[in-house]
């Protein structure tokens, strides 16, 4: 649509539908319309631009970006996709490079450049100013996944004698580097961290307070070397605008601003999302962006280790095989009974993985956690054994599953009538063993399932991982020696008066 | 510990090691100590302090609100569980209710009157101001989950025409109503809504520049009516710090914060997972409290619908049981075919869902999504075919999975020697046509599993709802189709020669 004018952009964002398209932009660049891409830039959220953008060409996209105002490039910049940053970086003069660089947050730098070709990360290296270049080396050398990895060290950090006038001062010429200044981070005299102060207290406090006066105590602060999950749960529960990273030494070495937490809670409920859904984590990467291959090489590793535990259940099986071929009619049921034992412990190692990973309960708890799922398995048991029972009569009684067949012609033996001695012994009984296996599968099912994920992390291994394949095996083979025992016990000795 | 010195409580907080205890906080309380009680309000987040006292006695709690400062009683209260508040709102004098509950935001005050007892809700609502009376009425009326039933009303919009020095002052002197001030809301003397401006923009500002020519002018809003989990989308896409909420006249009659935002997302995120899991949302209520019987009925419908769909599994199997007592070797490879597509299936399903959940993708990119997970399920099935088959191979070679037994006495007619003739045609040919089976249906498993979803999502409904176990019942019915499909066509026509 090149003939639409972008001044009729429309101020409500719906996020749904973003209002700029990569047409209407490559259309804007094929006019040269500068003013009009400048205007975009003042109306639309740059996430909504870049998104736009990141399919441009590179002569497009370098278009746009000399034609925005220097006080948009940073975040656009930052907005867009890997890709999409490389082809700029690739056609920026050394002195636009400069300028980009040295605009923008040094983890935002230390991102995009852990993840470039050596040259690139080199072009960009080179650009950077002194204390920028050190920073992103610095926060290039944190193991991954840790605060040090997603802090920036930016900030702002004052002495804690200084008054509010003062501090507001400070604020005011240095603040415009700082990552966020709504949370000013305070040190004493030795450099040790010793509190915050919120800008809204800072506005609020008299003028000849001092920071010790009014900075908050009760302050948490983490390790460089924290794991970014639990920076996760600690923004959470104590509703923290920005987090304090202190080195050994107690001192401030960088800050974890809300964005960037946001970000990582939503990347660790995917990771556990994939975990349970029995997929090597893609941590981050877009699914869209994939490739088939890639992804096929995260879904065949727990497929293969499922295929291999399964061999159990097939042992199992191979054992009683005789007796599926005096009662075919039990072969009938596996599918609903193994089933049954998967759904219903997945349940419980669904409940049991959130609320592990959302700390409300610990391994510590595991006596409370399991006498409470013994009796929820026990009542879920119950009601849907009792259920299953009158549905596998009904089955049976229609003649959907029969006990008998004929060369692949299944024969009703009831004939619709349920009223005969026949009836009720032979489709009560199967439809008995049937419902009792699942019953008592979901008990056993449930109960496992709570043991394997507070088991493994009491081991302090992450219980997302291995708790879902290793109890769907479990409960597989628990459901077939269930039913077959029974098989054996009830349906056996009754087995040739038929 | 009650010997124990609350003067040697830690700054540092451990998140996972609450530093105060219900013994300590009990002990302190027996003792009359009120001093300690408030040190330990200065020094530790009222989270922490809150959680310990949620287990004391109603008396115990009302000494220790009556020991903490004014300035720590409402962030204490809201962060109390709401049996904790119930008791201590009986145990309240009125003067003391009307203090607390005019100290704090109008949605918390909601959130809680909403879940209590009418005659104590009643008690609240009179204790509340007019104003807050008004509010609280106001967001009780609101849709769950909507923006509206999450959003507060205490928030600075100022007039676009004030100037800096002046939209100080005003925040100055009204911002300690407000629940943030970091994000200031503009309007114009029609009030309508137009912009917002950042506390660190008027910060940095001139002071003689009005807040129309500061204001941010890309920015997004929602309505009363938003779910929810676009609220959550929105603030993740946009990094906000507060969220404008309109009315259909264009006007602000909330915002949501940051920290209200964080707890949707993670409600989110938990729901997806739970049904996903196939559970009955437990809604943000927490697994600990929620009681066995609950929980279990929070199971029993998912299983029970499974088990109904399972009777197509059953059917199908019904029909070649005939080739189950001909060829027993078949049954004791189903559970590894019918979990392998379950499990295939299910990773696709959980690419999909979390990719919708996040907007990486919709159902508009259906075709795109389709031909990734096709070329994505083709690799997957040859590699985990390619496996199975010599795994199988092996099971046979070594007697785990035989092809006859003699009363449960498993036979393995190979006796160790592969090198027969027997041996390839019989367990080579069974083991290709499990393989075969298994990717197969892998293949179909995971295209129905890019379907499903995008199909449910784009009705317009949940796709996390009712996904897994359609999954499971279409994939659990192709593998048997497949499966007995291949044995009739390999394997009966040889059977008669052996």
């Amino acid at each position: 649509m090149p003939t639409e004018n972008p001044s009729n952009l429309e101020v409500k964002a719906q996020p749904s539908k973003p209002r700029i398209t990569t047409k209407k932009l490559a259309a804007l660049v094929s006019k040269k319309d500068g003013k009009a891409i400048q205007k975009i830039f003042i109306k639309v959220p740059d996430i909504d631009i870049a998104e736009a953008a990141n399919t441009l060409t590179p002569t497009e996209l370098i278009f746009i970006f000399r034609c925005v105002e220097s006080k948009y490039t940073a975040e656009f910049f930052d907005e867009l996709d890997q890709d999409a940053k490389e082809n700029l970086v690739k056609a920026m003069t050394d002195k636009e490079l400069v300028q980009i660089v040295n605009q923008q947050a040094a983890d935002d730098v230390a991102d995009t450049v852990g993840e470039m070709p050596a040259n690139l990360a080199q072009k960009v290296l080179q650009a950077a100013d002194k204390t920028m270049r050190k920073d992103i080396n610095t926060l290039l050398n944190y193991k991954e996944n840790t605060a040090g990895s997603i802090m920036t060290t930016e900030y702002l950090e004052l002495l804690d004698t200084l008054n509010v006038d003062e501090a507001i001062d400070t604020a005011r010429s240095r603040g415009r580097e700082a990552e966020t200044i709504y949370t000013i981070f305070v040190r004493d005299i030795q450099r040790q961290f010793v509190g915050t102060v919120d800008l809204d207290d800072l506005i609020f406090a008299k003028k000849d307070q001092t920071l010790h006066d009014i900075m908050n105590l009760d302050v948490v602060s983490c390790s460089t070397a924290t794991d970014q999950e639990e920076v996760g749960q600690m923004f959470r529960r104590y509703d923290l605008n920005a987090l304090a990273v202190l080195n050994d030494d107690n001192r401030l070495v960088g800050i974890i601003t809300i964005d960037d937490a946001v970000d990582v809670m939503t990347q660790e409920a995917t990771e556990d999302i994939e975990k349970m859904g029995a997929i090597t984590p893609t941590r981050g990467e877009s699914y869209l962006k994939t490739s088939a291959t890639k992804m096929a090489f995260k879904c065949v590793p727990w497929l293969v280790i499922l295929l291999v535990m399964g061999t159990l259940s097939s042992l199992v099986l191979s054992q009683f095989d005789d007796k599926i071929a005096a009662i075919p009619i039990l072969a009938s049921f596996l599918p609903v009974l193994m089933d049954g034992g998967g759904n219903s412990g997945g349940q419980t190692t669904t409940l049991m993985v959130r609320g592990l990973a959302l700390k409300e309960f610990g391994p510590k708890n595991f006596g409370k956690v399991l006498w409470k799922e013994f009796r929820t398995a026990l009542l879920t048991g119950l009601i849907v054994g009792a259920f299953a029972f009158i549905w596998f009569m009904m089955e049976q009684y229609t003649g959907i599953v029969t006990w008998k067949s004929d060369a692949g012609n299944p024969i009703n033996i009831f004939a619709g009538n349920c009223w005969t001695w026949d009836f009720f012994q032979i489709a009560g009984l199967t439809s008995l063993v049937t419902a009792a296996s699942l019953g008592l599968t979901i008990l056993v099912a449930k109960v496992i399932a709570v043991c394997l994920p507070l088991g493994v992390a009491a081991m302090k291994k992450d219980p997302a991982l291995m708790s879902e394949p290793l109890l769907t095996t479990v409960a597989d083979v628990a459901a077939l020696l269930i039913y077959f025992g029974l098989a054996e016990l009830w349906i056996m000795p009754v087995i040739n008066l038929v």
